[in-house]
């Protein structure tokens, strides 16, 4: 954690400076805003929380709903979720109030007495290794306080508009600001209009902004329903603080999820199939699931165990299909190709707008942010003068393709969870193996850690692997798998990953060859080549880091390594006062187990240039001295700034 | 971290359930308070924190600035001061905002070139396995802040009254609130009295309730004296980033701390020693030395390395002599014996009032937070009716003989940090030799990381060492090193000793015999016996777990044990709905090396019952069935509730 660059301030250190313009921005939203986020929901906060690091671009958040969220909802947080809160200073607090998922347990029905349920399993919840992050529960509304107390304490100091209705918009053909948006005041049903130069929808399953550009969401076409329970209860049931799935025979299915605190706990009650599309079906299911009927199947599917419900916390009965919608953006597909007529996206949807999920996997609340996380770094790329609009279109291609292979999965994965327990004494009836589902489930943990998102070479962001054998483990169009190094000027052993803050930078990670020349030559070609990116991409006057971030790691111990043998461009001089900055450069952990060569497969010979997008993906893997190939590759996702 | 034991409320999870007599506490100080503390530096914010955790008991914090401390002062945070901040859930703030000190460097005059200097040795700064924390720096404005939030999300909502100065006190021979204290507003002139039944002089070397009291400081007639500049610098000098203790052949020497945030830096400058009775020479001292003449005696130091200096955020002249009052309470010494005319303390000092320590050690703030440590839990155990009040007597009795000893450590340790390097060529001369620092400080660390304190067994608390053998590794009179182990009901790896929380409980740490009978005898002794400690010592209707909080550490891995096999008093029921606490007993981590058995020297035929105090002391060491010996040991310093 770096602060303090430009002087010394009083207090809390996560309040950053606040740029000029944060101050002159009014209270109550003007006629023209750069970027206009609808709902407050998980994607949202994260767009805006992202974007709110950017005070020259004018964000604002409106919100339906008169305050923040105070109960229920999403929980769990995947891997690949606490490292994206890690880029915002934020899973330190997110680990300590959370529940940690450790190992997971299955019970079924036992074969003396089918009546009763018995323990048939417990697996490790994550993989050794899959990340230095935990998997964890929280309630989203906690998850969501964190993140508006981070946009709050940002340069922009951006705080939500509550109680705003978003009504509808259109999109003119020209203009800086195209997007025209009709929002109503939910206290006083006043209308206003709002012009944004771009929109996003984060405003749920149910979402208008969606309806507003004509995108179709698709899949089933029935909705399964869960009786969901948050409660505090006393149970002699022994696996209350594990997470656990449980099949009785004829009781019904639960999901139980513990959760922070030690006390509360969440019952995922199955309830069927319903037809999504029957008004009047849902109404009547509604009024046949209560919070007392869904806790009576609950202690029915417990049984022997007993379970006395002391204090519902909150109940709901969600009822979900399995569905993708068709584009992410307002360009009609056929319009967004290449050639002069190309439309450009001015409108984006994030979250339950674009895919809804069973509960049972946990995707819903991680993949929304991951979305966020992808559209918010191009948006203050694009509004910040450090890409083309082009660069919006990715957004959409990326994120539909993984949210449909998502679907694909979590549909195989609710259905296995969803179906009756193979009654051993009539296979002839069907249902699902208790081993099978065991083994569905640990095949399962890298997707529902969030960490087998792939973003396919189609877009100018995802190199082809023509160098992916320099760097096996830096996966191209993967998350960057963080792994331990030492920092050089201070022995401290950290994750090189945690050095990407969301900051909107790219990072290059430069792994030395044997000797270090080739290491050197890049890092000089990068300082002083007038084809170097980073001095290319940055515009004079900001900090040499701000837009393309470099790192090295060495070879060497850091004990055998010395500070004063740094190239310049590992000790940059940055802030009013031109202090160094000593985080730049890092040595393998060879007291600790594998370093991070052999970890991530990275060739000790060559080395390696691991090109890490805003949103920490490997956009690229590239030998040190393909000097040009690297100019090449960011000249395509980056404008020319000097 | 547990919370939501009597209802799920939405925020923060760290705003504890006010207790109903913090409501109505007057905003300004009344006329009767049950502890007043006497200033807000380390000393007094720790010993506020603790009491606040007792709504039931009127503490008031007085300080004589208009607000909390801005800048400066002292920094470094030794690892025992971590593991309490984490009982006050404070550590992972403190972590992620501060340096960590991983390496220390010496440099001293180069051989070949007197003039300048050189690096001569590097050393691991905390040595492997000696405390779970690590050993870190933070500005103390910082480290005060997280103690003054901690108090306003306590049940006692307790914040300081600030600009009241302390004038005098009285005590008074009988009353129940005999000390009567003499404030002044710092703003207005205006005087006022309040009675006490307590109070705490947390009010600095030159402390005015000492004086009150009429005990001395004694030592050292001469103090050192030291520049101390914080600043934000460009230099050469590599080890910008490391603890560095710096010597030059003619120039001084430095301490140099890297500081919180990647860029701020102190450097010590030795400005050697001056007479400490002369008023006029201490004036004449701070004349010379000028915060341009210690710069320039830095830039001397280092040479050949540059030192720009950018922005001096804090500069002092720091005149310390080794020093420690005689007794820190107000009964003077042959009034406390047994006795009929024994009197009780009434009025204690805490902190620089009671010591004062070289800069070069780092132990002053340290210190004096754990005087604070010491002594909050004992004023609440006699003000809530858990204990006699002459246990208060045994914090003059601990904390003395620690000081001392401090002393004369810190008094051997300066001298070497102060003296001049040996030249080689001229031996005849004297001096230190860099070798014998560097051996000197690698000696010196377990008692700069501060776990070296022992109290002696000359004090109720402290028990003979009768059957230390059973648990070699948690010494009695020192406080209970952590060891990791893993959460039986979430298979969480934990470390033991973050249960302890400052809540002032006794901690009963039990580690199973060989086949668990004797931990299952004595878990249905505490239980359910007349005589059994936790009965007697817990009042009716308070939690079970409140005063004396058994936890248990099985030998089987956590798979191998069954949460249903558990004893009652390891799942306690509590709060308003009864709900069951898990989070008692434990086992072993048997995936990451040693075990805590072998980590700590349990005797795994025999087990082991470690008795730990509110402020993680090892009290005692007790055969698992010694049901006689445990009860009698509490009786000594507990009182009978039932």
């Amino acid at each position: 954690m770096q602060f303090y660059l430009n002087g010394y301030t009083p207090g809390d250190p996560d309040l950053q400076d606040a740029g000029p313009a944060a101050a002159l921005r009014p209270a109550r939203i003007p006629d023209l805003v750069d970027v206009l986020v609808i709902g407050s929901g998980p994607a949202g906060v994260v767009l805006a929380a992202q974007l709110a690091a950017f005070p020259g671009i004018h964000t604002r958040l409106v919100e339906r709903r008169s305050g923040p969220l105070q109960v229920g909802q999403a929980d769990g947080i995947a891997c690949r979720t606490v490292e994206m809160f890690q880029a915002f200073g934020l899973a330190d607090q997110l680990m300590r109030e959370a529940y940690w998922v450790n190992e997971t347990v299955f019970w079924r029905p036992s074969p003396d007495d089918r009546s009763q349920i018995m323990r048939t399993g417990r697996v490790q919840d994550v993989e050794d290794g899959l990340s230095e992050m935990p998997h964890v529960i929280v309630n989203q509304a906690r998850l969501q306080q964190y993140l508006l107390d981070h946009m709050r304490l940002s340069p922009s100091r951006l705080e939500p508009d509550y109680g705003m209705e978003f009504i509808g918009l259109t999109v003119e053909p020209d203009g800086s600001h195209p997007v025209v948006v009709t929002l109503r005041d939910a206290a006083t049903g006043t209308g206003s209009t709002v012009r944004a130069r771009y929109v996003v929808g984060c405003d749920g399953a149910r979402s208008r902004v969606r309806d507003a550009i004509g995108a179709v969401p698709r899949g089933d076409f029935a909705n399964h329903a869960w009786g969901v329970v948050d409660m505090l209860a006393v149970t002699d049931f022994p696996d209350i603080r594990l997470k656990a799935a449980i099949q009785s025979a004829d009781a019904g299915n639960i999901l139980l999820i513990p959760r922070e605190g030690g006390y509360l706990v969440r019952l995922y009650v199955d309830l069927g199939e319903i037809d999504a599309n029957d008004p009047d079906g849902r109404e009547a299911f509604r009024d046949k699931h209560t919070q007392a009927s869904v806790i009576a199947t609950a202690q029915r599917v417990l049984r022997p165990y007993t379970l006395d419900v002391k204090s519902v916390v909150w109940f709901a009965v969600y009822q979900v299909g399995q569905r993708v919608t068709d584009r992410f953006d307002d360009v009609p597909a056929g319009q967004a190709a290449d050639g002069p007529t190309t439309r450009l996206p001015r409108v984006f949807i994030a979250g339950d707008a674009c895919h809804t999920h069973s509960a049972k996997a946990g995707q819903g609340m991680n993949v929304s942010m991951q979305d966020a996380f992808n559209l918010g770094w191009k948006l203050a790329a694009v509004l910040d003068g450090r890409a083309s609009p082009a660069l919006l279109q990715t957004y959409s291609a990326e994120r539909q393709a993984i949210a449909q292979g998502l679907i694909d999965f979590d549909r195989a994965w609710s259905k296995t969870m969803a179906s009756q327990p193979k009654d051993p004494a009539r296979p002839e009836l069907g249902g699902v193996d208790p081993a099978e589902l065991q083994a569905a489930f640990v095949q399962a943990g890298r997707y529902t850690a969030g960490v087998a998102t792939h973003y396919a070479s189609t877009t100018v962001l995802t190199a082809l692997p023509t160098h992916q054998g320099l760097a096996t483990g830096f996966t191209i169009g993967m998350r960057l798998h963080s792994a331990p190094v030492v920092r050089l000027a201070d022995a401290k052993r950290v994750q090189l990953g945690h050095v990407a803050l969301a900051d909107g930078a790219w990072r290059l990670y430069l792994f030395a060859d044997v000797d270090s020349q080739r290491l050197c030559a890049l890092l000089q070609f990068l300082a002083e080549s007038p084809t170097s990116p980073v001095l290319r991409h940055t515009p004079a006057g900001a900090e040499i880091d701000s837009v393309i971030d470099v790192r090295a790691v060495f070879q060497q111990g850091h004990r055998a390594l010395r500070v004063q043998d740094l190239p310049p461009l590992l000790l940059p001089r940055k802030g009013r006062f031109g202090l160094i900055d000593y985080e730049k450069a890092f040595a393998p952990d060879l007291q600790h187990g594998p370093d991070i060569f052999s970890l991530r497969g990275i060739d000790r010979q060559q080395g390696a240039v691991v090109v890490v997008r805003p949103d920490q993906y490997v956009a690229n893997v590239l030998p040190l001295q393909a000097h040009a190939d690297l100019a090449a590759f960011f000249a395509q996702c980056m404008l020319d700034r000097r």
